[in-house]
Formats: structure tokens, sequence, C-alpha cells
């Protein structure tokens, strides 16, 4: 089934707390500090005390923004004068776009040919340019690597960089000075790159926080990796209404950070997710889409026992069509 | 169409900014302080700079609780230790239902057979006994009125009380200690309780903002009231999605309370009301119910003109479940 990949990730984490310390400077005043959100029904429901960091009300909408800006924010200024360049077409292109609009430069963002037309509109709205490619024939790393030259343009990848993480680790950061230390946090977990920040700023708080990773168990990536201990290819891109979560494989540079720092993976199914969001939604009037929802999710449905315990849980992003919520929220597994 | 009332109502306001400011100290470390929340895109969108006081923060999902923990607040124990009552069936019921379980005393809900299981449900949660009645056969406000004496029970009104409109206030009230003077304010209208409220504690700040009440078109019985210079009583139960703005007519103590405070009434379409569900659900990742989503309708719809100024605008409530929102979100306008 899964491939075993080649052992060329460094040994050791890629980040440490000084750095999510020297991005929470540079964020300052620039990223949303986003609320912290507590419910009667939630914490009766879990038998925990439980703190949301809605990273829905972040910029663009997800916490990708801390990760970019920060990295944007930290290059040499005659580099970053050239521009950035990314082929992610996620939150994160939106990310990347914002940012590098709040600094002046120019943004390329490389994004398949059949991306839905809303997200292309909003990354064109943030005045990024997009440069198409054809999911079927066409190899999109190339393409932006021929950006990067051909322009000058430094890339920005979605999660396999120290700063990129880094920045993302802000949100924990500012979550745990907020309402004080934490038994457990539980961090939705894709790439890694925000769970490989947010454990560095949680363990660097308080060494004694239990830090789990939640991803959907269709793409149990990271629970395999865990469990082999050495990253595990998935053999093909898992299907999860988790559109955020469907990484293949850990990260080189997130799974030396994540591996010594995380208690565990939990895995949650589809309906698990959707469970999750409908209670967002009805008891706490919150838009979390699927992937932003699933470290609830696994608090909600058992995985992670929070009994007794002063739990966090980041939701990390809220985009999601009024159409495609309604559409998925009613399926269930079959 | 419309039979204009007898003038019985009195000709002061019922209420004064010192009315206001008292129920802030009742309220204070219980109501939640909700969030006023901004965006970039509604600002490009309405040329104002808007700033949205979200209601549906507030406990019980919307900002119900503050009038009606404000008018139990107030009772003298020994009446109050009696009980409270309410003939309303929407957010007053779960209002009044929670405040009661506050203070450790019953409160009895008069509902119609048919309402809705969820807001059964939910005033249940809350501790309080349901007394149902046929509302084709039985006079709710006649079982009301029963119960009340049989009990000795304290009548809480939805919306036609000061110690409620005083409450409700304090929702304004923080909307403007927390973001400085406001040019204009936006309020959602049904029995005027909330705007009653609101303007009293915005003209006491502020004496020179203009303060609009926005209502559902097809339930315009304030805009035809301010026309007349008199309360009017709409023939029939409005028809709207905005089913917390259904009143056939404003309340004899919040007409003259709202009349000389207020610059007008402004009315929505259902389309219009939609579109302001679905921008926020969308850009701003939050819930909000029709009624509660109005008077931003107004401000995004040009029917109240908020180019170059500082726009306060109420998003009064989010209750409503994902089956009826997916339901009504991508209906039209016939």
């Amino acid at each position: 089934m899964a491939m075993i990949e080649q052992p060329e990730a460094p040994a050791a984490p890629a980040i440490s707390f000084d750095d999510v310390l020297t991005a929470a400077e540079r964020l300052r005043g620039v990223a949303n500090r986003t609320p912290v959100l507590t419910s009667h029904t939630l914490n009766d429901l879990t038998g925990a005390e439980v703190f949301l960091k809605a990273e829905t009300f972040q910029r663009i909408g997800a916490f990708k923004f801390r990760g970019a800006y920060n990295a944007i924010s930290a290059l040499d200024p005659d580099v970053r004068a050239r521009g950035v360049v990314t082929n992610s077409s996620g939150n994160h292109a939106q990310a990347v776009a914002l940012s590098a609009r709040l600094f002046g430069i120019p943004a390329t963002i490389v994004m398949p040919t059949d991306a839905p037309p809303a997200k292309i509109a909003a990354t064109r709205g943030y005045g990024a340019e997009i440069v198409f490619y054809d999911r079927y024939t066409e190899d999109r790393a190339a393409i932006a690597d021929r950006v990067a030259q051909e322009r000058g343009a430094t890339m920005i990848p979605p999660y396999d960089h120290p700063l990129v993480m880094a920045g993302n680790g802000t949100s924990a950061l500012e979550l745990i000075d907020e309402v004080g230390d934490l038994d457990l946090l539980l961090v939705c977990l894709g790439g890694g790159g925000l769970l490989a920040g947010s454990a560095t700023a949680a363990k660097g708080r308080n060494p004694d926080i239990e830090i789990w990773g939640v991803e959907p168990a269709a793409g149990d990536d990271w629970a395999q990796s865990f469990a082999k201990g050495e990253r595990v290819r998935l053999p093909q891109v898992p299907r999860t209404i988790a559109d955020g979560q469907q990484t293949e494989a850990p990260g080189k540079l997130t799974w030396p950070t994540v591996r010594p720092l995380v208690a565990g993976i939990a895995t949650v199914t589809d309906d698990e997710i959707r469970d999750a969001m409908r209670f967002l939604f009805e008891r706490m009037k919150l838009v979390v889409e699927p992937s932003g929802a699933s470290a609830l999710a696994a608090l909600m449905s058992g995985k992670v026992d929070g009994r007794g315990k002063r739990v966090g849980v980041t939701l990390s992003g809220g985009n999601i069509g009024v159409d495609g919520f309604c559409q998925i929220i009613n399926q269930r597994d079959a």
C-alpha cells in the first residue's frame, strides 16, 4: 500500500520557540488577533473546558495568512521586491496574494485550469497574477520553478518552510497567552505547518502540555508515519471532504519538527467532521470548513479524551461557500 | 388595508439613557460582551466604515438575553422566587428560560403545539416548563395570564416592557463605547424592543447620531406607522423569511420611545436579506438568522446610504438550523 520515504529528512526540528516569538513580532498589528470562543454546551458534551481558537476570523479566513506573511516579511527587501510565487491553489494562495499586496510586490499563483472559480476570483481579488496549468499533462512544481527563475521571484511553500511554520505557530501562542495553561491542545493536520508551529509554541510556553494532531481517516499519512517511525507516503490523494488535509505525506521539515513534540495523531471520519461542523453552525454560529473542524471532531467523538481537562482546539479556517456547505453537510459516509 | 390603532399609547418615551446604564451594570459579567467585527470587503462594497455588533455570540444566540435578564434581575426577590412566564416561542423564550435558570427560579413558556421541535428542545434544555396551546382555537395571552395568576409568576413580555428595552439597549452602548462615535446606526426591527433600547443608548452617548430601523418589506408596520404618524396594525401576520420580524404593529411602549429618536424606517426584501446572509456566511464566516441580517441588508442594498460614514450595524441573532438555512438561502422572491 504505502511507500516508505527515503530518509532525506533532517533529524532536528526545523524551528525553535524563538522563531515563533519573532514571527509574533512581525505579525503584530498586521494579522488579526483572532477570538477565543467558549460554549457551556460544548463543555457539557465533552466533559472538558474547551477553548476554541477561531482562525476563521483571520485575514483571508484561515490561519495561512500568519505563515505566508511571516515568510515574506523576513525576505531581504531587494529579494522581496522581485515578487513571490506559490503553487498552492487553496487558502495558502490567498494568504500569499494578500501578503504580497500588503508589501506592494507582485505575486504569482500557479493554479490548475479547473480550479474553483470562487478561488480564482478571490486570489485575483487580492491582486495576484494567476498562471494556469493542466493538471493532467503539466507539473505545477516545474511551472512554479520556471516562474521563479524567469522573474527572480521567491517560492513561498504552503507548509514545508521554517518561516511558514513559525508564523502559523503564533495562533497557539496567542491562545495560551490569552487563556493560560492548557492540559491538551488539538490541531488540524494536513502538511503539518500549523501543527509544527503550534506544538513548538505550546511546548515553549508549557513543556507539560499534551498535543495531538488530527487528520481525516481517509488520509492518515501522519498516523501511519507515527506508527512506522518514519515518513509514509499514501499511494494516492485521499478522498475526504476535508480538502485542506488531502496531503499524501508529512513534510520533510514538518515531520522532524512535529514528531518529538506530539503525543499522537487522531483520525476522524468525514461524518465526525460533519457533526462538528453542524454543532459549530447551530450552537456557536460559526462557519468552519471541513478541514478546520477536524480537531474539534476528534474531541467531540471521543477519539481524544478531554474529560476533566482544559483543552485548546484550533478552528483553522472557514473558507467554504454556502452551496458547498449545504451540499456536503447532509451527505453521510457509505 | 391597515387599521389605525386607538391612541392608547403614552406620549412619552418609556425609558431613559440612565435605564440603559443601569441595565449595563446588572448585565456585567452575566451577558457576553459580544465582539465587534469589521471587513475590508464590506467597507469596499458599501463605501462606509462598518462595525458589526455580533449579538449572534450573545448567550442563547441573540440579543434577547439582555432584555429578559435585565427585567428578571430587577424584580423584587420575593416576587421573582415565584417564577416568570412568557408567551413567546422564539429567541425570547430561550432568553427567559436561561435567565430564570441563572436565578434558580421556575420559568413557564407558553408555546403553540406546532412549535419547531428544535425550539422546544432548546427551551426545555434551559430547564423551563412548556405549556402548549392550540394556535387555532386558544388564545396564548389568556393562557399566559392564567399561568401567571395560578402560580404568582411574573409575565416577561418579549419587547413591550421598559426593562426589556433598556436591557436590549446595552448592545448599542457596548458598540459605541468600543469603537467610538458613529455617524449612523442601523438596527433590525420587529416589535421594537431592540431599536427602542439601542436608539436610547446611542442618542444618550451622541445626540447627533442618525438612527434607522430596518424591517422586512412584507411586514412594514413601522414604516406605515411613521408615514401616518400613529401606530398602524397590519391586517395579517406578514409572510417573510425573517421570522423574528413578523410583528403586526409597533408596541404601545416601543412606539413612543422609538419615534422621536429615529430618522426613519427602511424596508428590505427577503432576497436582500438572503444576499446579506450569504455575504456574512461566505466572507465573514458568520451564521446569522434572517431577522438578524436585515439591518445589514439595508446597508448593502443601498436602502440606507452609508457612504463616507462610520456605520454601526446590529446582527441581532443567529438561531437558525443548518437545514432551515440551506432551505431558504437559495429560494428567490417571486
